[in-house]
């Protein structure tokens, strides 16, 4: 057809796969012939010297026609090709690391290598999504040991970038999660930014749960940075608060974070090596961890908090990092809003000191700031918390945390959704528990963090009296269909506060 | 647009891709925006009475339109809807076997409910490709016991049809393969129908081998019979030779194994679980398992063996299925070709008693219909070898072979590939060991069984003596791009045959 071997021209197919690069060829055309090409076949694309693995959907209509390969939205921002481009097909080599995946599978121990291969692998786009579902699953459930969790942390920091800050500390905080609306970042930065310090922070979209640091940051101010423009924000500002997947610091865990977020599982091995690697490629030297534990966050007990922070600190170590753990009261959600906006609401009321503000969303983040500041190099041990609640209060942080908006790109004011509407007690009581995984699900069946608007505004707390037919909490939601998707599931479980009758 | 609520028009996108249902819908459509659905979405679509759980592609060019949702063609082969149909999309629930899902792969042991619910969901397509590969992945190396195996092999029976065959034993056989060219279930069945009893044999096609019987089957005679026209071929031969998968015996079984196909994971479990819900989903009631045991077969010692045979006899036992095994020997492949094609060409020639069929194919084929003879009610133990060999040589085998076929839609002789070239000897001796896996790679990789046509000729056995120069096997391809392919992986693995040089 143009005299060339396995050629064939790229045209963009408008279709959004996701993350996940599909190339869509006619059934007929002289590539899937010669090649004896399948759907769902795995192929080789080459083209302006670049290359990437792509699934193939075969076409058997005319829609593109013989000659053309139509590129799948990721497909097409991969290569970037050039107008009128033409790309070279072929099969690409197995895996390299397709024997470590497997000896993991069969649970033998992995080492260093095995682990630089696999995630070389899967930054290459070498893996397919099944087999990358199949090495999450491999390391779920504790199948990881101490050594093998180093080897993975390596092996994500070797295959990303690592920013270099130059000379002096930098500190950074991480909450490992699982506890509906704790959301202390952006006012822990903001504090220890105004406190002198320097703390780059790179925060996750949501994963399972219904708002991440970057979701709800992203409605204050843009997060999607590139490395040099938040290496500029840092210099001028000392802090950031801004999305990790887009600075690409530990890529493959972004790409396993993507197949394991419809999995939902937790590994300790795995979640060490998530927030370290991101830690140390950002190039932090003392870390805090906020551990919360409770009944149905993601640390369940203090023995679980006593395993993750044994790991915690074996590969900070190995790491050369400086790390200590907080571990908080895990038991309820924190602040009023859960979702985006209505947590980008309740930090914005936290700096600007409103009298309505959510006290322990307030209260916690003056902890996490005031742990952070004691191990900082230099403190005082203790005094902390007397600096960070000085700088709170003098509007310092709030000034600091505009001033990081305004560098990342202009601060926004939260807008709060369309749709909302109350959930109401079935009876009279005083609230005994809080079941925060299922409260969390409502908040994602309303539509966050997808919308960011959407989630819950929940003010009652453990110990806190209500009267039957008082409203519980409050939906939010962008659409009247999600509010009723998300309103089913609230009347299908009507045990998430347990409320007891009071004598 | 049409007044109802979330309804689009269906058309057919005319993309093929494989067994996933995937839903094309324009990202600015009503549906969409109305329920925040974006890219990789699972959404539940219903018409026609019909309902299906499909994954969300989001098309961002014109091509389909605002007011309509394309459906891939297994999206569209499932819901068959009529011309001009409309569907209703929503939200589909999470799937109901999600917890079990996760209890497994935390290393919980699972009930027999607990895998009913996951196979139901399997079938329904509830479970998506990332789950069923953690399913898969959380069964493998060991991690299903005796009762759970039970528990799996009843579930997948439950959620498939099973054929009742009136009165009389029902005679099966299978083989645990991993040994190249290892043809002997044609042959088998010829032999035992032969000898008048019934033996409805369904096999599978390749998972991760270049063929399986009903790849090569389908070389000589159509395999892709509906369970009508199988029951009115066993009704007139005694036997067929059939494609499972298209009879539906253990779908979810179907499921798992395209699933586990890429990722090459073997688990005893799950094996057991596929043989044994297929052979009573077929109605079975006296089952003969062939297991070749050799260092690159797919059991790889007598232990293993042991642990395999144990599984399979305690299962069979909960069942209620007769059930033998015949240990055989697994270093080398069975007979000359590996690929449906070579494979079906040697059948033939061992059916036909051609003075250059390969005899071990023809002993192995023996061997199994004499033991398989031996456990059917009423036979006098060790007379099966004598039977068998008797209805081989008198052609009576041929005979019955040939009417299977023409009861199964007709007899065709395989025809051979374009392009062979042979693989040549490096230095002289004497063959000491034989890599099969290694050999099947390059049948895969030269096409097979996409390809028919394509594989290995190879008539080079252990203890037999070659010189540098001469041909070790031939590489058979459809295309130059997939033999050179093939010939590059021979090159890169001079050891796939281990020559000692003669003293």
């Amino acid at each position: 057809m143009n005299g060339g071997h396995n050629r064939l021209r790229l045209v963009r197919a408008g279709i959004d796969t996701y993350q996940e690069p599909v190339v869509y060829m006619h059934r007929d055309c002289d590539v899937c012939r010669a090649e004896g090409f399948t759907a769902l076949t795995r192929v080789l694309v080459h083209s302006g010297g670049r290359e990437l693995v792509a699934t193939l959907n075969v076409v058997t209509d005319d829609r593109f026609g013989l000659d053309v390969a139509a590129l799948s939205e990721a497909a097409w921002n991969a290569l970037q090709p050039a107008p009128e481009a033409w790309a070279v097909f072929s099969h690409p080599e197995p895996p390299a690391s397709a024997p470590a995946l497997r000896a993991k599978v069969f649970g033998h121990r992995l080492g260093e290598a095995d682990f630089l291969g696999l995630m070389r692998d899967t930054v290459d786009n070498r893996l397919s999504d099944i087999e990358l579902a199949a090495f999450v699953t491999a390391c779920a459930g504790g199948r990881l040991d101490h050594d093998e969790t180093i080897g993975l942390t390596r092996a994500m920091i070797a295959v990303g970038q690592r920013i270099t800050w130059g000379g002096g500390p930098v500190l950074d905080k991480h909450c490992v999660g699982g506890l509906p609306g704790n959301r202390t970042t952006p006012i822990v930065v903001a504090i220890v930014a105004a406190a002198g310090h320097r703390i780059p922070k790179t925060s996750s979209r949501a994963i399972t749960s219904p708002a991440g640091t970057a979701d709800t940051m992203e409605v204050m101010a843009p997060v999607t940075l590139d490395l040099a423009t938040m290496r500029r924000v840092v210099e001028r500002e000392g802090g950031c608060v801004v999305w990790g997947g887009n600075v690409r610091l530990s890529p493959a865990d972004d790409v396993l974070i993507r197949v394991g977020r419809p999995l939902d599982f937790d590994s300790d091995g795995q979640l060490v090596a998530s927030v370290l690697s991101k830690k140390a490629a950002a190039g932090s030297s003392h870390v805090l961890i906020d551990i919360p534990v409770g009944p149905t966050a993601k640390v369940r007990s203090e023995d679980a908090a006593d395993l993750l922070e044994a790991r915690l600190l074996a590969t900070a170590h190995a790491l050369d990092l400086t790390l200590s753990v907080l571990r908080t009261d895990g038991r309820q959600p924190v602040g009023f809003g859960i979702g985006p906006a209505l947590e980008a609401r309740d930090v914005l009321s936290v700096l600007r000191g409103d009298a309505g503000a959510p006290p322990d969303l307030r209260e916690r983040a003056l902890d996490v700031a005031a742990a952070l500041l004691d191990i900082a190099p230099g403190a005082a041990p203790g005094q902390g918390k007397a600096t960070a609640r000085s700088l709170l209060d003098s509007g310092a942080a709030l000034r600091k945390f505009l001033a990081i908006c305004e560098a990342q790109g202009g601060f926004s004011e939260p807008s709060m959704s369309a749709h909302s509407q109350p959930v109401l007690a079935a009876r009279s009581g005083v609230v005994q528990g809080i079941d925060n995984r299922r409260l969390a699900n409502i908040a994602k069946l309303a539509g966050a963090p997808r919308s960011a608007s959407a989630g819950i505004d929940c003010r009652l707390r453990l110990g806190g009296a209500i009267q039957a037919g008082e409203p519980l909490f409050h939906v939010h939601a962008r659409s009247p269909g999600e509010l009723e998707y998300a309103l089913e599931y609230a009347a299908e479980h009507p045990d998430i506060f347990a409320i007891a009758a009071t004598p």
